[in-house]
């Protein structure tokens, strides 16, 4: 059933090996437990998910609406099903979630031909686009209708507000709509800055994947609808793809206790910290550089094969890359959970103390 | 975008509109609470899903696996892209849940063909396996290689055990795989007295979509993979269905809770209960009949036009068809939840009280 | 591989089994020659392919398109998917042979959900369209959003244009666009005395699935576009549908040669009047009669049991039916290639001279 | 309708742009005329598929099965969807026809996710393959389980029968399954000196697109089915993807002809050999040098800027790349009906005369 590696890992501590590895906020169970009184009409008839739509709307403007899905991957794929038409196809990096890590899901559900370029640092730029667009016309090819940026990135990197607006205008004029996977959305606000409608609406995004469960919720996140003129269609492809929830309120009311409050922020912000403590902690270890900036809630030191086999006999932590050094390069995560002792127990196991 | 019927019916009392509109069992909220207790792997390496794990083995048999899934459309058409190649195609009644209420999801994201048939009461029968297969080995035909069943029906009527295994006898000699769509198997089983694997691994059944979210869960169902022979790939299909959860240790929780206790089977002997009981309280009253009877949580009352119209000014009730006389058919559904004051009331409405 | 039956029935006569059996006429193998002169660009660049399209704008008006394909399982697919969003559902008949005879391929290729309706020998009403757009907004439920009428029908009828203009000023006014299976088409205009455009384009059919192959071609069928604006990204659709040929110039030299002479119309009508002497000829016999007018090219006798069994052991004949009398009912069709020998001849068979 | 392409550049010379210019065999003309004699069963039931088959077995061997289909992206097509399961990917080269230029069909029809590898002159390697298990059994990646290599390759090179012998053998251990497109399969087995059988059967290839058109069929390609057990369905798949022809006998007969003498290889060999007359030819002539070797029918001739120029307002010939030197490569085809006078006049366009 596939779970091999994760039954042979069981007895390593997972605190570090991703942000959903940590637990639900303690205020979102309360939440949930707000949200059980009496009956509620099914599917978004609930007052919770009207709060919600309303929410959106003053948070990404009047037009935008909002589809509670279960997880990243379902946002991801309603989002690129409603921006694209059957022919058409979608530019992403090599690295991106949505090429990699979800079984093919676009492929196989959607239809979608994803078209992977080389990126730096994970983020796509303007010219990517504009060369996607080459073959537009030629009924060989598939045609790059869409663009889909990961915010923070895969590798932990983030696009200034700037970027993005420069990629959503050639996008634009190219004729594509833009698809931002948000799943971590609020750690790149949070270290920007920025409000989430200054990384969307602001820019030019036209739909969202907004990611709640990495930062505190159980299971939700969100299709935001920012250009609807964009997504036609998006409401039946939200049901038939299977993310519509007929006790919708719970899922409403998780997203609604993290964004409607400062939740998010809090969240996201303390996932950034610990990680920025983490990364200087390490860094300031005999033998240890940081081989990426640690601009969100990912650390990402080299080290001495030493150190990185005695953090992996005590943690789960993947080995990120292989350093042209030659030194393996960990790939260390942070959560809305990190606490400070956790941070100093692996600091200590680093030094070998 | 779709929410204008529940919009405009947003002020009548939604209680016995289904039993969706019910909210959560206090016990599954505390297993929430519990299941969020430090770092868990993600995907299934949680101890929530292995003892959800153990539980499928201890109740379907040593062979079996459970898959968590979000909602009951995720559980079917997970099971019937495991159950069919490519060229397959699955029979059902016209009535059928997969075949009328999912958006098209088996036809769109499983490129699956359905076959509708003509049903009694929302039940099939041996002979339209039979009948399905008369075009076996003739390319220009769907192939029917699956069976989906619902227990308990789309029409409140129950299969026994005995009909369930005529019917999965002669799907597996003319080659077919058998789904049940168990979205109600708790009510099936309380109203029968019966084990779960009295209607399933015990009558041949393959792969059944367990449900949880109708009988007192928040957002839980799984697939439940009996003949594991018959469902190859399913965890890979399971993954690009977006039905597998990153912190999938809170819906293995709600399962566990409701299935692992004898919760299941109080809520939905509840429900049943309150339903036979507003049934005969309605049934009591003057031009009032029972068009369907009460096998599980539903009653399908035949009333006076006049009694119709009170309740439905008040209520959100169904019309769910017109009798032979011409006198209107409500669908009216209790759940776990549905109290004894809910149901005097809603008689003192019918009564013009 | 599927091909039992065909092998067992290798020593009947096939002549009358159907419209396929016959070859090509004659003219068509000559303009093959003729366009077989020279380099010529490939997928459409070619003085054949220009002339068609010369030939649809004439014959469909200025705005039309046409798209040569191979067979009319490509034209119904490609036609089917530009006609419909990803959310949409087509309506038609229990026997269209897009439900039955294709292999499911509208589901497996396009992700398309069909609604077949019963209908009244093979032909849809307004009132069909009108019903199957109760749910319209509904995200449960697919979206009937095209409507497919073949012409002339699976069951041997005909739609008059009358009928036709009724069931598109339905389908247009509520939001559907319509399809004509035109496999048959040609038959149909010359039993009606029409033009094709009299029963498309005159009468607000949006695209066709334009048949050769049963007609004379070789193997050449096209999508005839009608109303471009209902049909975005129709090449794209063409192409990725795998039906564009490299070398189309032949496919559409084929076309060519039938629709821009009288041939279409002349092989049609021979067919016909052929069906038509055949079924008085049988119906001469003592016993037989007509169970279904002879509107087109094929025959329904129904006939006493030892007449079939007769003309089934020496043709390949199906047993269309059984009539409410008990006694089989045959379908023997046939073709722009059958003589008046080979008539004489069945008739024979079926007198048990 | 995307035509623009071709409609600009009509008044070139389109002989040498690609080798499916050219028209069609004089004898496959032939062939077409002898296979239209009389009724034949529709589907392959006909004289000329059943010998078709016949010489499949003889030729690939006694398990072999052959399907006649359309075009080369409907034999890729076929192909793939027989060899994976619902969950399976494929592994090509970056430059891959099926990855480029179909449209994107393996994935909208076939919901296949391809997995583009940077390749070595458009080969892959064992290495290729088995890096590309690296996450086998992990449910969040693409579960590569085929991989489709070309023969000769889009960049005009060959596979050695021990390469290829190398890769299957690599695939197979590592549980996929191996497809061949072989679009232009008579042009390697003739420039290797071998048969059909060598560079498949006898080398572990499980299926093959087997190409006619590019070598002088009308449009007639095939999949050969080598390992049956590989491929389960593939007679469904054939029919729903739209490949099965009613008047097979037509598309047999133009393979028979083509594969059933030596027509294959001599209109392969005349092919390859004014390839290397032309290639030669223009490698003589001052500051040209050829950028690739000429392994099969395409010269790619680096070349100064005017003499491109010359050739290009003269011919239809596609700048392939551009040299390290910064000149210009064309990609200049021959086919079997490229004459002599043809290459002279050529030569002398470029040299200026």
């Amino acid at each position: 059933m596939g779970a091999t590696e994760t039954t042979t890992s069981a007895s390593l501590d997972a605190s570090f090996a991703s942000d959903n590895v940590a637990g639900v906020s303690p205020e979102i169970l309360e939440a949930l437990q707000r949200a059980n009184s009496g009956a509620a009409l099914p599917y978004g008839g609930d007052r919770e998910s009207a709060h919600l739509r309303e929410w959106a709307k003053a948070e990404f403007g009047e037009q935008a609406e909002i589809l509670p899905v279960f997880n990243g991957t379902g946002a991801n794929v309603v989002s690129l099903q409603a921006l694209l038409p059957r022919w058409g196809a979608a530019i992403c990096t090599e690295e991106a979630h949505v090429n990699n890590d979800e079984g093919a899901a676009p492929e196989r559900l959607g239809a979608i031909k994803l078209l992977p370029l080389a990126s730096q640092d994970g983020r796509l730029t303007p010219e990517d686009v504009q060369a996607a667009t080459a073959r537009r016309g030629d009924v060989h090819a598939a045609q790059a209708l869409a663009v889909t940026l990961t915010q923070s990135t895969e590798l932990g990197t983030l696009y200034t507000p700037e970027q993005i607006a420069a990629l959503t205008e050639t996008a634009h004029s190219a004729g594509l709509g833009v698809h931002m996977d948000g799943a971590r959305i609020s750690n790149a606000a949070s270290a920007l800055g920025t409000s989430l409608a200054a990384l969307t609406t602001d820019v030019g995004v036209d739909v969202l994947s907004l990611g709640g469960t990495k930062n505190g919720a159980l299971a939700a996140e969100a299709v935001v609808v920012i250009n609807p003129e964009r997504v036609p269609g998006v409401e039946y492809i939200h049901k038939y793809s299977m993310q519509l929830a007929s006790k919708q309120r719970f899922v409403a009311a998780q997203l609604l206790e993290l964004f409607g409050t400062d939740l998010w922020r809090t969240n996201a912000a303390h996932a950034n910290a610990q990680a920025r403590v983490l990364a200087e902690g390490l860094a300031s270890l005999e033998g240890v550089t940081l081989a990426r900036p640690t601009a969100v809630n990912a650390a990402f030191p080299e080290m001495p094969v030493e150190m990185a086999a005695r953090i992996q006999s005590r943690y789960l932590a993947h080995t990120w890359e292989t350093a042209p050094s030659g030194l393996p390069v960990l790939r260390i995560m942070c959560s809305f959970a990190t606490t400070d002792a956790q941070i100093s127990e692996l600091l200590q196991v680093a030094r070998g103390a």
